[in-house]
């Protein structure tokens, strides 16, 4: 008997965000041991999250029948403290993600604008078809924020994101490039700062500073999202956050369900945010490991994109091996790396590892490559 | 400088679900020592989850850097084990509150019919309201499936949600019974049976027990949801389940955001249903000590719904205090119960608890209802 059930056409548009792959399914098709397996294809801490922050888990483990404080409190003051601003600015999600949902919900009516990167997270456009939105993108792999501009007056889209460090291709944009196209943007519309690597492109420039605070405060459009997947190392936990006006903040309240944060994980992110110096430690790593895969592109003459964040892309070469053959090569020895072909480039982003993996991922890759 | 952000128009109708109280809420407030406190107004189940569930998120704490496995395939295999199904036919969620969205936004569309009861789980109206549905309501505070009935033949609803055993209320439907609703309502109507509460029901009244896998074979447009967050005490973690045929399930996914459930949470989860004993164990606790509440009901003359759930629902008298007073003063006590004043009913809802807490709860009471 098959389903009558009237589903919405909007649902016919929909695909499903591809993750990266992860360690249990390169056990499940490649029977390798778990703990030889080097997981560099999505953006997390390499070294995990700090011991603290495991020790206050540890010590909460028992109070895991209890739904989480809905009003999350305590992380919120912790990140507002972060940030030098009061709770009201400030939305927890299960990760950013959840957020951006949020701001996607609140704001898109079916067959609204939405303008994008040609490159840049795929969840943007996933929420923003699931409401039913029109989705146009830029046609550069890095942002340009003319071509932006110059869409956004053509097209008048209700919400523009910046990805910045950009995900997957790894560019930045500078903290006066950013004010001044938010100078020229109506402030009828909203404009999400998806601020996920911002930590690690402050610490390599801080002219690609872009300070929640500053920018909110200066445009009331602005939506500034972050995260505790990337240098906090809690990208299993799912915690992440909005900022922005406090009115706009308290619309987005009004599609958050309850409790959608867990109570560990509103514990460790709570705590990760008072031990900047394990965040400090862990960037200084990822900006020296950086650059022995710029040297080892530069020597193998492979392409790649000048990175802001804690990954490098590296471009396959037109004649070699296509990105999803090396993908799949260094997939069967037990190294995760994501193959962008989804992205429509043939191109490999590679998370920075801890220096004992960058050796062996160096190796593998030098193989592919040569 | 105000927000100009045109947010839609449908925010308007929207309000916050409101939550059970947090002991960190009573600690801030009344300043009552948190290990003094007992928390019997969110059904959680009062004795945690079982020591081996323990061990196993003690065990992945060194995970949580991790993204989840998005297939969640090792959660989906144990549920699937537990109703006898394949793993395509479950779609697991951030609690099923989750999977309660997922449906809304796969089904409703603006303008659009839904069927709730009078008295029920209030995220229901909270995630049609989100799509711009228009909810419509029966009369009575337990369920009546002929009103139920009478009123689908009218308004044509896109979703019918019960919920059995019924939370806040406590009463519970019987399989035959919705059977035979069932059978009379379109095909073209989905049928939510959210069996948050049903491990309860089903050990008082196995007529009440309706199977998650005979129940979906036989009705296509049935979709039934269940939950860690009560039975299996795991509530803080934020895991639910919706079952149903595999067309429906397979459109659910298209609204699934990915990693909705952390890496412990699904972890904690799988291993919670190894251990049905424990379960047995928390149910048999359940039903001793709910006698101990109805037997105080019938020596005070105390009006309440003969439950089927992990709590029992006493109305406040006419001419004495009323549920919020009593609440009230239990919560300067360190008690907190739950006040059903937000679903128009002078009742408290009890969650029963382990014994030397309903010492005290009952101790309290009495002084309450004298």
């Amino acid at each position: 008997m098959g389903v009558m059930i009237p589903f919405r056409s909007i649902l016919n548009s929909l695909k499903s965000y591809e993750a990266g792959k992860p360690i249990e399914l390169v056990v499940r098709e490649f029977g390798i041991d778990p703990n030889r397996i080097i997981k560099l294809g999505s953006n997390e801490n390499p070294f995990g999250c700090a011991e603290s922050v495991m020790e206050v888990v540890r010590q909460a483990i028992s109070k895991m029948s209890f739904y989480p404080d809905d009003s999350y409190l305590d992380l919120k003051t912790a990140i507002a403290s972060k940030f030098d601003l009061t709770t009201d600015r400030i939305i927890p999600g299960n990760g950013s993600d959840q957020v951006l949902d949020f701001v996607c919900r609140c704001v898109l009516d079916q067959g609204d604008s939405v303008l994008i990167n040609r490159i840049t997270f795929a969840m943007y456009k996933i929420y923003a078809l699931q409401c039913g939105a029109k989705i146009h993108s830029t046609d550069s792999v890095t942002h340009d924020l003319n071509a932006f501009l110059d869409l956004a007056k053509l097209i008048r889209p209700k919400i523009i994101f910046l990805c910045t460090p950009s995900n997957p291709a790894g560019d930045a944009l500078s903290k006066s490039d950013v004010y001044e196209f938010l100078s020229k943007i109506s402030l009828d519309t909203l404009v999400v700062i998806d601020a996920a690597y911002m930590e690690f492109g402050k610490k390599k420039d801080p002219n690609k500073f872009i300070p929640a605070k500053e920018v909110t405060d200066l445009f009331p459009n602005v939506f500034y999202t972050g995260t505790f997947s990337k240098v906090y190392g809690l990208g299993g936990m799912r915690i992440g956050y909005g900022i922005g006006n406090q009115e706009l903040i308290s619309n987005l309240y009004k599609m958050r369900p309850p409790f959608s944060v867990t109570n560990l994980s509103a514990l460790a992110a709570t705590e990760a945010l008072k031990n900047e110096s394990y965040v400090e430690s862990y960037l200084e790593n990822n900006w020296n490991e950086m650059k022995r895969y710029e040297k080892f592109a530069a020597e193998q003459s492979i392409e790649f994109i000048d990175s802001y964040a804690n990954f490098i892309t590296f471009f396959a070469r037109k004649r070699g091996k296509s990105s999803s053959e090396i993908a799949h090569s260094l997939l069967k020895q037990g190294i995760i790396l994501r193959d962008l072909k989804n992205y429509d480039l043939n191109a490999l982003r590679i998370t920075i590892g801890r220096p004992e993996q960058n050796d062996l991922v160096l190796e593998a890759l030098e193989k592919e490559f040569h």
